[in-house]
């Protein structure tokens, strides 16, 4: 038997009661791939929805955490409690060196009313992401009124992370033309809020004035994405990027797209989830089948294709 | 009946002799998800496996069509046949306009020697993925020497698609810090070759030495990453390119690692297609079921969470 306070549906209402160390430890259950993270979200699913979910995305270096570390003081000065659920390996939430914004989040880590959670990135996306899921709904059910989910990428693959978030903000640098290229190649989503942070540089105005011709292209009818500067370091631009994002949730609940988002979102992760156990249960008979083993060396040979080899591969599942 | 001439078989011998028209023919069915495409590419697979296929990835605008016009012109010069799979949607070959390559490709579309493709993005990357994959095995079985991948991203998105490839080139320019960035933070593999084109820009070699910085933290031992500049669009650089590229080769050849790479990535493709077909047929049964949709339902109003939905989901699958 576990001992009194540690079972899980003491567990589960300490989380609810909005204990940081219960959500901690909750959130390394499911990390863990631990059984009772599974029960405990199940338990907790019905108290989640609660919460604004806000996707932070853009390449690395471009300041992101130091913005969310601004924005989060701003939210605690309004007395919102934060969570920040962070999948960039680059973040300082992460591993730390790169930025040198230790300083800042560090004051953030001793505030009763943030809680700030890195996951590692490396190896299995499809793991991480569910992870990631299971993570925010423990912070959401904490309840929290401010979720900050950051990660990283130019191009698709972040995409089911960034899928959790009610609103999601792009940040970019001037400099960062890499960006202004996927998005005008349509290779990245048109998010719902960009923020050119380091706004102090030189090429900033350039940089506008690129933005502002991708976004002509876009629908002229409903939201239309503002272009926030920011110099986060400095704290600039913060407030007017926080009224930015409370005024995209105030949008979209009063279209109503926030639930249709929300249910496109709840339905691409239980796709996700299940695609991914179909997956992870593929690649063990791959490891452990013989007969697994030796279709692969009749493709290694040439001798039987690869699409063939998915169509018996499939006929030899259990 | 089909008419004479128009048959599987026959497709797959004029295709076997380096037919151009055989081979457009055959990528059109694989892209249209034909079943002729498939048994084609059955028929095909053991002539596979000869040709060099050689990858390459980076951020939109850096000049990667400029740069493999370019090593076409000059394998060309060497009797080699090309061909140049793009699945880049800012490309030239993909979409046209952005770059103003046309009349450098167009040069190329008249050689019989040189066959172009380029392959739409959007949409679900896992069929694309697929439909990639099968192309590049009929341009090897049509007796290409040389198979030029082009694929865009900063980021994991590209993996599977670069995944084919024998050699990865990157290719950067000065001021794509983006990537300089995520190579730093081990968001980007480190590929096989690196490239930095547009080289007569002034902050190139300050570009040059941050890149040996992160390829100094690497392994020395094996491959050392050469680092080649470039000025496609003026021809320079495309020597040293090539050589270095084939100098990869005849490393992997020799210490015996291309096949298994090739192993690796052909067990990649074989799973990547059983659970690309086992999602197909999750997300119809989430459009088709009414017992899923109810399931859905339930996720949406909180009361069962994503996770065990996925279990059920899973267990309605026929």
């Amino acid at each position: 038997m576990a001992a009194p306070g540690r079972t899980a549906a003491d567990l589960a209402e300490r989380l609810l009661a909005g204990d940081k160390r219960a959500l901690a430890r909750a959130i390394t259950l499911v990390e863990n791939d631990d059984p009772e993270g599974w029960d405990l979200v199940r338990e907790v699913y019905p108290h989640t929805g609660r919460a604004a979910m806000v996707g932070f995305t853009g390449p690395p270096g471009v300041g992101k955490s130091t913005l969310i570390g601004a924005l989060t003081a701003h939210a605690r000065k309004a007395d919102r409690e934060v969570a920040v659920l962070s999948i960039d390996p680059s973040s300082p939430f992460t591993k730390g060196a790169l930025l040198g914004d230790r300083i800042r989040l560090t004051e953030h880590f001793l505030d009763a009313g943030v809680f700030i959670r890195s996951m590692a990135t490396r190896g299995s996306l499809g793991g991480l992401s569910e992870a990631t899921l299971q993570a925010a709904l423990l912070m959401d059910a904490s309840g929290r009124d401010d979720i900050f989910l950051e990660t990283v990428g130019i191009g698709q693959a972040e995409v089911d992370i960034i899928d959790h978030a009610d609103t999601v903000v792009l940040v970019l640098m001037p400099g960062a033309g890499d960006s202004i290229q996927a998005l005008k190649a349509g290779v990245m989503e048109i998010p719902d809020v960009i923020v050119v942070n380091k706004s102090d540089h030189p090429l900033t105005d350039t940089m506008i004035r690129e933005i502002r011709g991708v976004l002509s292209l876009g629908p002229q009818e409903g939201w239309q994405v503002p272009l926030v500067r920011a110099e986060a370091s400095r704290g600039e631009g913060i407030e007017e990027l926080s009224e930015r994002i409370a005024a995209h949730r105030a949008h979209i609940e009063e279209e109503g797209t926030l639930s249709e988002r929300r249910r496109r979102n709840l339905m691409n992760e239980v796709v996700a989830l299940a695609a991914n156990r179909l997956r992870r249960r593929l690649e063990e008979s791959i490891r452990e089948d013989e007969g697994v083993q030796e279709l692969l060396d009749e493709v290694v040979a040439r001798r039987l294709d690869p699409a063939t080899a998915a169509t018996r591969l499939l006929e030899l599942q259990p």
